[in-house]
């Protein structure tokens, strides 16, 4: 087995996904730190807290009043990074002008989500069971399924799933008046990430353009397809995965969850369908709980390898909102955990000079931080404690 | 003027060096933060610091003394990420199999140095003179120059250059007896980038690979000349922000600082080579003076900015160490500066969720950050506080 090899030595691997090297330096770890230390995260939190603009019943800054809802809530960005309705800019187009060239710009639009996990204050998806992170599944089907485009090839299929979805008046937004290309659903959790309130939420950005990571995506996936026979990228690697054993953390059915070969931060994880779903609205209902058992296990093992709240961002990549039958067929649903620590509740790896500047670099192997997972199964150290 | 409806809509800007988009969201800097708040750095440390593995005659980890240095000091990081010596490893190729497209790995040989900018604990680049900051790119050059590769096309400029420039023996390094492929220079100043000494000192990284970010660079660059009748992008760029005066944060004959068009982090700023400067070794007496005085000018009006040290991690973009003739020709001397402060001495702009999920974002725009910028020239604050 020549990977052996690797885990001692400098190297680099190739992220198919996105067509770009990193560097891997495995023995770095043994460098003693003295730099900056996170805080870890004090779990002095209240069930409800008056402040918080996500409680229920809250009010908001803008001076909307929060529902008293039962699971999720769904609202529009009070600060919102993109909006429906701006002033037009057209961009002149003199192709001979140096100006157009190295000056370009373009309008975008588009609505940003609110999206509560739970009315609880102090809880985070490890604390909550699949039973429990099913209603945000089904939010987040329901949300991606109203704003697929009229003529999308995931529209009928959208229908059909949507009926079988318990409505949720708390988690339901209508569209915007014009077409959205995509949705991006993530999270930052805690305060390394940005985020600024323990609240459990995240954001549901929607743009009239196809962002930079799932457009480099899909141009990958695409290529890969046109040049192995029309077989999937991730289709190909989760089965390689399977066989190999080496960075697989946790599986179901319908789900595997694996350190991936490319992984940049410590602990990434990345969560793939075994077969071919294209969005949300593919999953079937049981897929959608086995879908909520994947976000629990990588949560609850994040939180358990330190004994802390795990701090990371997370993102699902999918089929665009609007799009070609080509694009859609592409497509193959994961998502993805960046968290940013590396050896302890309190140090983290900083993705800084060398990272931007030339190349992203990580310490711990893959397959290392993979073994370190797998074994932090079992019962949320949390409530062990108590 | 168009582009003043940029000021206030949400738009996508294109970087031409690496070929991808971001977003700018001007009206979010509205939004109020009550999210992770910096430590300012406390501005208390000694002249020289007897536990301090940087400061002159002070013992490092793993054994080593070092000199009772003048002004730069460099040596082989003791807990380098890449080394010169290492298992061999020869990844199986055999084009048919899944694994060799999904699990690919390239070995990375090299050596990483330490260099110190002083021999004052307590300084930084912004309370150094520009004819202190001096003897930091004479050592740059130095090092660049002796590392280029016998058949480089600067190998004979690089000779003419290293003989006017007075030696330094804690400054100088003898290369590794196997040729490399790219030599980052880039500094991690402050907590908040990951720095864990504040002994003013950058690091290099040498490796037998070209790294993305300058890789990617390189092929925009190429591709620019070629589509563009030999005309190098970066001329053409700086060429047209001295025309609209929009991003010009500063400018000596030499070099010209602006915030670039496509800037990610709130007060990003790229120093860019007036002539076409392939190099370090390029460079003029006379010019390396300027570019001495254009660092400074960054790094003061940085402090000045939110009275405080602050962080950032820079780079300088240049021609590989080992290349072909038209590499050379491509490549077009720069310096990047990435700061992550947004709105004071604590309050950071986080990269995190949208930004590594979907597409970098940033609120104010590169103009409102490069006029702030133009605004806090003068005496460092910290000189006038005393
Ligand atoms: O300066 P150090 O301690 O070598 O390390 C710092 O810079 C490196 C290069 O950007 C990063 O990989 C580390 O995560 C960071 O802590
Ligand atoms: O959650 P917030 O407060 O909207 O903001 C957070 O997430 C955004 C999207 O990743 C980032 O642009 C912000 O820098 C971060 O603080």
């Amino acid at each position: 087995m020549p990977d052996q090899v690797l885990d001692d030595i400098s190297h680099r691997r190739y992220n198919p996904l996105t067509g770009s090297w990193l560097l891997v330096s495995p023995h770095r770890t043994k460098r003693p730190w003295q730099g900056q230390q996170e805080a870890p995260s004090k779990n002095v939190l209240p069930e409800y807290d008056p402040k918080c603009y996500l409680c229920p019943g809250n009010q908001r800054a803008q001076g909307d009043s929060n529902p008293q809802y039962k699971n999720t809530f769904t609202f529009v960005n009070d600060y919102s990074a993109v909006k429906e309705q701006q002033q037009e800019y057209k961009p002149e187009t003199n192709k001979d002008d140096v100006a157009s060239l190295l000056l370009q710009a373009q309008p975008v639009t588009g609505r940003c989500y609110v999206l509560t996990f739970s009315p609880k204050h102090d809880i985070t998806l490890a604390d909550m069971a699949a039973a429990d992170i099913l209603p945000v599944i089904q939010t987040w089907t329901r949300i991606y399924g109203s704003h697929l485009s009229a003529t999308h090839p995931l529209k009928a299929q959208a229908e059909k799933t949507l009926a079988l979805i318990p409505a949720n008046p708390d988690g339901e937004v209508d569209p915007p008046a014009s077409q959205l290309r995509y949705m991006q659903i993530f999270e930052n959790k805690g305060a390394a990430m940005g985020c600024s309130n323990p609240h459990p939420h995240c954001q549901v950005w929607t743009t009239s353009t196809l962002p930079e990571e799932p457009g480099k995506e899909l141009a990958q996936m695409g290529k890969y397809r046109a040049e192995n026979g029309g077989r999937h990228l991730l289709a190909d690697y989760a089965q390689l995965e399977m066989e190999k054993q080496e960075r697989v953390v946790w599986q179901n059915e319908a789900f595997l969850v694996v350190c991936p070969w490319w992984a940049v931060w410590p602990f990434e994880v990345i969560i793939i369908a075994k077969r071919h779903v294209r969005a949300l609205v593919d999953l079937t209902d049981g897929e959608r709980l086995q879908f909520a058992e994947a976000v629990q296990e990588v949560t609850r093992r994040y939180d358990n390898l330190f004994e802390t709240s795990f701090p990371y961002s997370s993102g699902i990549h999918q089929a665009p909102l609007d799009c070609t039958e080509e694009e859609a067929e592409t497509s193959w649903f994961h998502m993805h955990f960046y968290p940013p620590l590396l050896r302890s509740a309190t140090v983290r790896k900083f993705l800084v000079g060398y990272e931007l500047m030339a190349e992203p670099q990580r310490d711990i192997t893959p397959e290392q931080a993979a073994a370190r997972l797998r074994d932090c199964g079992g019962e949320l150290y949390r409530k062990l404690l108590k």
